[in-house]
């Protein structure tokens, strides 16, 4: 009855997430689950709590979802906007974009900004956005849209949006924890992330920063879910030991995330960045340097924890990681969507966020681009990534 | 900044669940965690929802939802139920009467049978419905009704439901995989179910059998969510290997989930059902000879996986369970809402489905009762439950 | 090809040991196994390795041997023990008396005090013999004979023995960690002992605690065994990070060690006795109000790591055991060599040194006796050992 | 107290073992530790015990030892070599000169035959040793000499012996599983082995094939060690599930085992060598077109499971070594004793006998001497590999 797998691992996973889980975390993983009412459990889970409040740099309490952050923002969406607020969406790629769809199904009016999906939103946008439209009471923008590989200014973003005294909503699953950003950093009042990207965790869970301003939006939210997976409400005071749960929390994935904040903390946030900045540092040189092109217009605007790649005309995507894959044993992410085909991204996030995983990246992509029959330079790739590396490393 | 944890574990938890997960379900979950559309994991999740089909016992797709239960069941009332639909709830204990409001949302009218929480809904009394109401076109019941420990006949109740032609939502979260029952069994065309209870998995993820006519149903319920938390449809054609996934799907959990059907099948479920029930039957049968009364009118509608035991007047429901926790090392579930403080609840499921937990139950229970100055009998309730695990052992 | 498994798994293990380890120590050593040679590994080798000098209340670095105890200890008669050597031997079980043969292997004489294997050795008999044998250089004693259950007072003979100049070599392998003993408690020269019983891990490893004194004689010793499995002396050093390794260390058990020190640190070592003593004394006042006969001759010299029950006249030992196992899902350890048939062993040590296994252990043996027409009252057994637990817990 | 690590770990490790751990095995590793007098485990030893069977290809019963191999080889010279005997060892490395160490505690006389560690025996010199000592009894060599990474040629070396009507005892530790070499390839009579190294498991247990006519041996040998850790007699029946243990058997150890031969079994030898030999192949191609040498004097004698380079003339072995782990976070294994300081070794072995590391290893180790200043051709290095490997997929 039970089929067999045909489909073997790859070797190296180079993915843009889901990504490869810290050994350790895995290990927290199975950890005996405890029943959820019962003391132990309750006092674990606030602990945890008050570890990625740290981590977040609130003085606030986090706020942990149990879901995947797809639906962890859907929620977001529908419990912050409602019929009264008009929200302006910036969209330089499919998941900002995305946040659009969502708000629509709340909002009074949906304001977009889109730029091409490898630019990045100007600030200056936003700024006479507001010029023109006084009414707007919502922001949402994402840091870091995975599927193109590129960065927001959220800093000064966030700065307009609280000058103009709007709320500002942060998707930034992918970024936070690689790079340099929380919450505070760029005046978010709902900051989105969640362990299985730049942390190296399991997908499961939702991590949010939810100020009091925004709780305050809920809270007047007539139309906010409560009793729902929908409502960040319900969890709100969950993670004090002496309340109970609005259902059960996902315990195994809890007993992840305490490893994974751990894991953070005490290798030092400043040396996490560091190893993903060097990483994608070196990976963008041998890729430039291989005679490939970033997919970002400019370099400055490229993630530190995903480098996107324009897959070159002549070559086809699927044959390209299939190759990279099969032959080479490492595996990447395609595109997604309106970015399906047109680039392949190289995650930096996590385990691989180590120079050696950029050397690897240029080999791989290499070799199968010159097995494919568009002849790169790989050996200058590997020279330039190496000097980058060594350039870091002598730092 | 990390504060310490100064709650210990209890050395046995027999709760009502989260249960304590199988040793081999939790090295599951330690499995590295892979790229969700890599081909190797599209064919793991694609074999796993094949096997998780053959536990059920139907011969069409089974449903894994990336969430708890609750949410679960909350996705598949928004789902199936529409402003068209007059739906007939069965209430007989706190879940039951939950899935009302939930339905309340979506639906034209809602018709409630409501019992007392430790009786069991009638057949009859869906048949005099029917007889009432020929509209009705959705019918919910809970299977085992947790916080109350009982049971609702459902192979009579579906038989009746589907000649009168409605549709039939069970939720069987706590009863699935530790008594014979299965979607076909009972004429279910959404059938609820979860890895964390009689399975001994960790909570996390929803199993669902939802059948051609339930699929139509939402086929044509036009506001049925879709790219939402709450959508069944997004996740139809997930399971296939060569369908992409509508969000990150909880990579761990299928890994735990994998091993859970593995486990379940590997024993025999002939087996585990067994098990269950003898662990329940001597454990009734120590709680009656000790003095103390079933939470259930009458035995023959007490669940197999759960044993509720009405406090004695007289005794505080959280002294008893602190008592069994402090001295004993035994943590047993409270109630839930309306049966909060009037029972507790001593959980028979998976790992702990064994009869010497039965006696462990009784002793600890036993103890804590004549610990505050409430004389029972332990030792007789020791002997009979002891009579009772010979018997079965001798069968 | 492959076998499949029959026999399954009992529900609880009441061993002797190997015993249950505990979750964390299990996740342990699942942790990734690095080269040994690495600085990495090396480091973590001698922070292991100063952990267990401070559990063992040492001030010199402690020994570990990449063997299981037995190996062990033949490696301390082998290295300690030379032709020079008259060793006094006390035998009150069968660890006690195997370790002659052993010494005779080596020493140039062997005397023995041996007692029936239900008694401990008299400081008085070990005092009498030094006043006949003023050139016994080397003193062996067992704390706990395991196959007996039962304790020598090792304080007070350790004291004459260093009074009288001689070397003592302890074997504390199942007392170490559940009982208030460590090598300057009683004057060990050598003190053997290890993960796998009291402190809840694998068995796999040998802890030894070797003094100055002691290498001195092995130095001494020149038919001492070098680049052999029976050399203390090539270990000597290993443990610092800047030395190799004689052979390839147990890297996966040392990953083991290092969670098992830490679990028995943290806990709070008078915690961890506490709660063993508590589960014997529990225990052997239920063996004995149910009717039972304790193995020792008088309760004073049972273990708090062992209750050793004598198997009433007519009843099988084999037949016992099968039956707590088989109808109550519990196993316990029989005798060895000469104790075997005439005793049978309920383990208290590491996760089971929790007051309820007294309970469930009277419990199995009581019903499993009770099967077997042997008539015992089980239910004052529970009662006297219900008693001793509420008593300590309300100390 | 706890001293803080200060090392971290090597992004990747390439050494020639311990190895890298198979994440499966890992996972078995912390599997519930079962008492080893229990049925369960009983059956449980002796099913791992027929596939080690299976998996040497041999139709007698394998022979576990629980130590790792070093000591398991002199325990076989321990048991195997009396004073009756005249051994004659093959000493092409550190490894094969070493067991004429242990040989020479035990034989009548050594006979040696020693080529430079850079060379490979021949079996001419072992035929003209034959005919000018016929009274040689046993012959001892390594196949892989791990420290020199080169090959004996034990086929032809074994015909010989037995030939001969002497005991031929080899060493297989760090070919076996990664080569296709079995006990009746070669006419083994002790055939020594591990899970360590090929198959990537954990260091802590011997795997032995010891046939009848060598078990004759040992029986006649009167000073063969019984009740020894030395002793191969005493485990000879051990795997029998009615027969007693010598001591207690390293129980995690034997879970991983488990999980070990499963592994190799089912991903079936002949892949598991060829991916060794695709990677050692390109590995070596690559090493040579960068400019280095192979510290085999003929390629043809390079291990498939470890590549030994030359260390280039003014190049120090430790810096080296440290550069590609600090710079590039690749650990590599320096030489043993003769060859420490002279050669590098790149390990192939178990999870890292993947193409992909190969080119890893080429990066790590140009970008490395590079840094040092001692100028190499990286490009080429990573061009030839990569050619290799393409061409071994395309096959």
């Amino acid at each position: 009855m039970k089929k067999k797998q045909t489909q073997t691992e790859p070797a190296i996973t180079l993915s843009a997430g889901p990504v490869g889980v810290y050994p350790r975390v895995l290990r927290a993983m199975a950890t005996p689950v405890q029943y959820d009412f019962d003391p132990y459990f309750q006092e674990f889970y606030e602990n945890v709590n008050d570890k990625v409040s740290e981590a977040l740099r609130i003085d606030y309490p986090a706020l942990i979802m149990h879901c995947e952050p797809a639906p962890g923002i859907e929620a977001a969406a529908a419990s912050l906007i409602s019929k009264q607020d008009v929200v302006l969406n910036l969209a330089s790629g499919v998941y900002g974009k995305g946040f659009g769809y969502w708000s629509a199904r709340y909002n009074k009016e949906l304001l977009e900004i889109e730029v091409p999906y490898n630019e990045s939103i100007s600030p200056d946008q936003v700024d006479s956005m507001f010029a023109k439209r006084k009414d707007i009471s919502v922001v949402s923008v994402v840091h870091h849209d995975t599927p193109s590989g590129t960065i927001n200014p959220i800093e000064e973003i966030g700065k307009i949006v609280r000058d103009n005294n709007a709320l500002l909503l942060v998707d930034a699953v992918s970024s936070w924890g690689g790079m340099n950003i929380h919450p505070n950093d760029c005046c978010a009042d709902i900051f989105i992330t969640g362990p299985s990207k730049c942390l190296g965790g399991a997908p499961g869970l939702t991590i949010m920063a939810v100020n009091e301003r925004a709780w305050q939006h809920i809270d007047n939210n007539k139309d906010a879910p409560f009793a729902s997976a929908l409502s960040l409400s319900d969890w709100r005071n969950a993670w004090r030991h002496d309340q109970p749960f609005p259902f059960t929390p996902s315990v195994a994935e809890m007993n992840g995330l305490n490893a994974v904040i751990d894991n953070y903390l005490e290798e030092g946030p400043e040396n996490v960045w560091a190893r993903h900045r060097t990483t994608a540092s070196a990976c963008r040189a041998g890729i430039r340097a291989m005679g490939c092109d970033l997919w970002a217009v400019d370099e400055s605007i490229a993630a530190d924890t995903t480098t996107a790649v324009r897959i070159p005309d002549g070559v086809e995507d699927e044959s390209l990681r299939m190759t990279a894959r099969n032959i080479f044993g490492v595996a990447f992410s395609s595109g997604r969507n309106e970015t399906l085909g047109k680039l392949l991204r190289i995650g930096h996030m996590g385990l691989v966020a180590q120079p050696i995983y950029a050397l690897i990246a240029i080999t791989a992509l290499g070799g199968a681009l010159n097995h494919l029959g568009h002849n790169v330079d790989t050996a200058a790739g590997i020279d330039a990534a190496t000097k980058a590396i060594v350039k870091d490393a002598s730092a």
